[in-house]
């Protein structure tokens, strides 16, 4: 992909989560010399195709002679991934070098290593590039005592004191979302774009108030758009109002009375903040892929020299 | 598919559902005389094929001379389905022949009605299909005071009084189940087939007690798997477990202190029939093939003459 090596490269650091791959090509200074980001995300690859994939977009940087560093982390450490990463246990920092995995790869320019994950016993729960963002802002902000909110396919409120993590609780609410919009009956109803904040907002008050009805209200708005030509954007924000809401009752330990910061991007950030606007807490947004970064780098600078 | 046409067909009775297409051939007398189950549901079609796809398997059996009324209820009648039947409005008895809509056909042997599904305007909500089994049960138990639940990918409860629906509830249970089993992250942690009974009747308590942290349960099945091994058996009664509980808990109005019958079949509705037990609830069960048939027998003898 890339037409020659950087004369400047001193390692490289890496997120690649189940549908994204992001690459930086970085030097002594932690400069950024190339960046990349991909949808050869960990679900599309075998084991033995994570070691070609990357190869396939930075091998014509690597110098002829030597090996270079690459930090991994995310779900290319899963079960299903290049190699599983042990995870460290709850409460604890999030990971840094120390008990990184180092992979074995056939081209020794490549000197590879996987973060771990973090796992929790009771109640169980996992998360594995997360706790990079986690350790990302945390680097900048060493005396964070609140609570980290990670959107996404199975999003994360992480509890955070004295620089460790000490619980945290996954939901499936992300993907609960793309599968009831795109393999649903909910597929006839929604719009793949488009809002009505009102909407949002009166559907999170309702399934904070009644979260057990979530199912019912769901088809609610497959009727509705039968029998009351309900719009699809006005669906989407009340699909999603209904999932954010439920998942918001079940956290409240984690987010009342607490400073949040949400690690996200885009809407879906804006949308829990508008949420738990309403439940007067002021959460701030801070860029989840400029956090896996400031994670990365701190991973590195902590390796044994 | 049929060599020959049936010298006594006096009519057709058709359940043509989302996933399964259902065909009884009828003599004056209401005596089977031949049955068809098929996987051409109404969301495989489109509304032109739906006139082939019953040609197809009935055609051979057609007189030469004269034509066979055929009397349909289900999808079949939905805005992708062969032709929109309308709906009959809550509280009202369910559909009988009036109402029904005759849809024109090609070949000229076919006389095809379809009948309506009802609608309810607050909280909204449809059924197509369900009603013709609630008319089949009534057929058998006229003076039924109490509720009828419909299990299947929109689930309904139904309150009955004085034969008529009252009113009535769809929860997509049934569809997320199969969405979370096949196409979310718990399709590594859920197995096929196998059950774990106490399992499930914990998850049904946990969801009924807790009903916002599904979302969160959810993925705990995920990681358990990972860090406990749990069986795909027992993540599947959990699953299942956890949408019914939730379903339960937001249907309490419509089974508590009711007598309550499922019109069901297979594992589903003795599923739901072990959960309302454990709430001091004992549901009888009724085969749902039988009501539909019956639901249609019941329409085609009250037809004007």
């Amino acid at each position: 992909m890339m037409s020659e090596h950087l004369k400047n490269l001193s390692w490289i650091a890496v997120d690649w989560g189940t549908s994204k791959l992001r690459v930086w090509l970085l030097d002594s200074q932690n400069n950024i010399l190339f960046h990349i980001c991909s949808d050869h995300g960990a679900a599309r690859l075998n084991p033995e195709q994570f070691e070609d994939t990357l190869l396939e977009l930075i091998g014509d940087s690597l110098p002829a002679q030597g090996s270079v560093p690459v930090i991994c982390c995310g779900a290319v450490g899963a079960q299903q991934g290049w190699a599983e990463a042990p995870y460290i246990q709850t409460p604890c920092p999030p990971p840094s070098f120390d008990g990184a995995t180092q992979i074995r790869t056939k081209d020794h320019r490549l000197q590879v290593f996987i973060l771990p994950g973090i796992k929790q016993p009771s109640p169980a729960d996992v998360m594995r590039g997360e706790e990079t963002q986690i350790a990302g802002f945390l680097s900048e902000t060493p005396n964070f005592d609140g609570v980290i909110y990670l959107p996404g396919t199975h999003s994360k409120w992480a509890h955070i004191s004295a620089n460790e993590v000490v619980s945290f609780r996954s939901f499936m609410t992300g993907e609960l979302f793309a599968l009831a919009c795109k393999n649903s009956v909910l597929r006839h109803s929604v719009a793949d774009t488009g809002w009505d904040d009102e909407a949002f907002k009166v559907a999170v008050a309702d399934a904070m108030s009644r979260p057990s009805a979530f199912a019912a209200n769901l088809f609610s708005i497959r009727a509705e758009t039968l029998l009351s030509k309900l719009s699809g954007a006005t669906a989407r924000a009340r699909l999603s109002g209904q999932l954010i809401g439920i998942e918001l009752a079940a956290a409240r330990p984690y987010w009342l009375g607490q400073e949040v910061v949400i690690v996200g991007a885009n809407g879906i950030a804006t949308a829990y903040q508008t949420a738990l606007a309403e439940q007067v807490v002021q959460a701030r947004i801070v860029p989840a892929k400029d956090m896996s970064l400031n994670g990365l780098l701190a991973a590195y600078a902590n390796r044994p020299q």
